[in-house]
């Protein structure tokens, strides 16, 4: 060991699939980890008299993969899930969700369902996720309690509830708590307006500067149903997102989401801008939003990543179910069954999150120098065999049951399926407890089926 | 004990879901079982004094639904999992699927992969499946070995292969088969022609008179692709529906797999002639054939069961997942997010497959009389937090790594997830010796993606 470096972390895998730009697949490599960052990927053989690791992992059945990059969600809606199902989207919104929110939603029910959200997130292999939602103090608390990368938005909406007043009050808590946090090497901030028609132009615009006087991306929902477009007619005679152009809010900062609904000029537009977008679509199709045209956006060009939403609209924290779900369905919507091919589609839940959110220097690829945020998945389950190609096997074959092991920042947050920063019994007992209180209030008995049950 | 009546084993859960014509959910249930069949679903404290069971388990955290049927699978094309996707269909079949088929497909290669393809189904809560595939006495073997349930294919097409010579050779030896095997507990047959632009109407007109003769159920994929039906306008001047319909076969024995491209006179026709069909939505959309109407078909009462496909059109052997995915699918694809409920789903899932196969009387709901195949997942899981309601967390949220135990014909062949009857070495070992076969004649290195690794 007299010439070799001493390192925090050496992990030997089977697989090393960094998501580099030549799409390479390393076999029987190793990544080299220290001091939070990744410092070398090279053959097994070669780490092994090279390095001398601190702590070493031999996953030699295994794949690691860039941690996966939730580009949309509402982590703390988890409390929710399956509350209400099977129900047009303004009947779900207007009787179940937002009557639910304002009776429980405080900074206690954000804490815990970020905490839960995360649990399921790292056994997801997910390692960041951009959050809208109100307390985004609770939230980011919660974030650094698990130690993983998320970015944490600066929520806005025009009406008031527990946790602001107007949108002139959530912006400046939002900022507040950003000048509290900046800079950590886990935290990024979004500005998050919920959409075009919730938040007016006063407010979009206070957005846009402080968005530049701050770098920081704008995350909104945006043409999710068509529904949303019928209203950007009416109010302003336009589509909205014709409206947010016009108000100069197009461009690199902005984190488009959903868009199942586009014109070919308004793609021209998201085009020339260099407009980022996160495609949900589980949730596009769960609501029956529609189907976004995915293939042309990134035939286009244009950078998207993948959105779980929330897990009230999923019903999962899932980015692997999502990958598989925008290959298959970008296939069968453009006619192509050699349209979005695996490895692109592994592209979508790693490194384009993480350029839309502006950060892919330091995640969403491995590579030296970047954050080691690193998921692996064991290909000696049944479920993975034969394995001809384990970039097909990602993105058709494996689902989260093979995750296995997530380090974010270079600390292990999943060791062999198990949670290493959170109490899984804690977890189990809060979430117990909201299921108590919700139901309460929700008129559900015991049996969650009333009149069905015996 | 002295009051109480012996039997083999009682399943206690928190949840029991029958599946049954009342859409129940039961709290707190437990299922009897003796000599194979379920005696009695009740309470769990009224079990407990009525019943003296040999073996009993304690699954209060879990729900019991009835396995899961696979209406629609070449279980043994599992070994070329992932050898080529993101092509088009012709493509990957004339290059790819068919050729290695013909290098390799024999008696041992269908036991081994019916094998694999059993022990994932198992894992993914399934205990009945449908098969379509040469050897098929190969494929019943393996499905006695295991202990599962299969309705075998009596499998013609028109050209020659390593197990038949034309398709009458095929039928002789299909009924040769089910001749030698016929009547077995666990085991059914299908007619299972592969389609009409590959089996001629001599052949077809052959089937269904032995089809009338033997009461079996005709298994077949039809209007799968836009270019089958093309086929069919060229060939014979109609669409394919239309010329089985003048050859005598729409009736409620036909079980049609795919019909992603239906007008609404065939499916007047479908309605009409009571003819079932296995919807297969993860296979139409890798292979981007299309969009089934499955709402409208169900609208129209027609049968509707889920099948998973091969795994190398898939890749997974997972009916929770197209169950997922056809309630996800229905509800974008007919503008309404309160189509296809997850009762419903779950009814296709189970039920619904078991009357297109004609052994509803036997399986396909947990009702007395019927033989026990249960599947149980576990409800403790994180993923499954907080519950509302266990149908919809079944349908949107549960996935296969929440199956704990699966039960055939009153049998365990899954408990806490580990395979009973099967030996998880022996499956990886014969994986990996047909992955080198496979891989030494299909020009893949060691890296499996030549010309991209290092």
């Amino acid at each position: 060991m007299q010439d070799t470096t001493h390192i925090d972390v050496l992990i030997e895998a089977r697989w090393v699939i960094p998501v580099d730009n030549h799409r390479s697949v390393l076999n029987n490599h190793a990544i080299a980890i220290h001091q939070g960052k990744i410092i070398d990927i090279l053959p097994i053989h070669q780490a092994q008299s090279k390095f001398n690791p601190e702590k070493a992992f031999f996953l030699h059945n295994h794949a690691l993969i860039p941690g996966l990059v939730n580009l949309h969600t509402h982590a703390a809606m988890i409390l929710l899930r399956g509350l209400a199902d099977d129900l047009p989207l303004m009947e779900w919104l207007n009787q179940h969700i937002w009557p639910t929110e304002t009776r429980h939603v405080n900074e206690s029910f954000v804490r815990d369902g970020t905490h839960l959200a995360c649990a399921e997130m790292l056994r997801s292999g997910i390692t960041c996720f951009n959050d809208m939602y109100f307390f985004p103090e609770a939230s980011a608390q919660a974030v650094l309690d698990v130690g993983m990368r998320a970015a944490i938005g600066m929520i806005a909406i025009d009406f008031p509830t527990a946790y602001a007043s107007d949108a002139d009050d959530y912006l400046a808590k939002g900022i507040a708590l950003r000048d509290t946090l900046h800079p950590n090497p886990l935290l990024s901030f979004c500005f998050a307006p919920h959409a075009p028609y919730t938040v007016g132009d006063k407010a979009l615009t206070d957005i846009l500067t402080y968005a530049e006087q701050l770098e920081s991306p704008i995350h909104i929902h945006l043409h999710e149903t068509t529904d949303e477009i019928s209203i950007g007619l009416k109010t302003y005679g336009k589509r909205p997102i014709e409206h947010l152009h016009q108000l100069g809010m197009l461009g690199p900062s902005l984190i488009a989401v959903h868009m199942a609904h586009l014109t070919d000029q308004e793609i021209e537009l998201l085009k020339q801008h260099g407009c980022h977008i996160a495609h949900c679509p589980s949730s596009n199709l769960k609501l029956a939003s529609g189907f976004a045209p995915i293939t042309t956006l990134l035939d286009n060009g244009i950078n998207v990543g993948l959105g779980t939403d929330s897990a009230a609209s999923n019903n999962r924290l899932d980015i692997l179910e999502e990958m598989r779900l925008a290959a298959l369905l970008a296939k069968a919507y453009s006619k192509r069954a050699d349209a979005l091919p695996a490895h692109q589609a592994l592209e979508m839940a790693t490194i384009n999150g993480a350029r839309a959110l502006g950060i892919d220097a330091i995640t969403g690829s491995l590579e030296p120098g970047k954050a080691a945020d690193i998921t692996a998945l064991d290909f000696s389950d049944l479920h993975l065999l034969p394995c001809y190609d384990p970039v097909s096997h990602l993105v058709y074959a494996a689902g989260r049951d093979q995750v296995s092991h997530v380090w974010v920042n270079g600390k292990i947050l999943l060791e062999n399926k198990q949670l290493i920063t959170l109490d899984s019994t804690a977890l189990y007992n809060r979430a117990a407890y909201w299921e108590e209180c919700i139901k309460s209030t929700h008129n559900l008995t015991d049996n969650n089926q009333p009149g069905k049950s015996q």
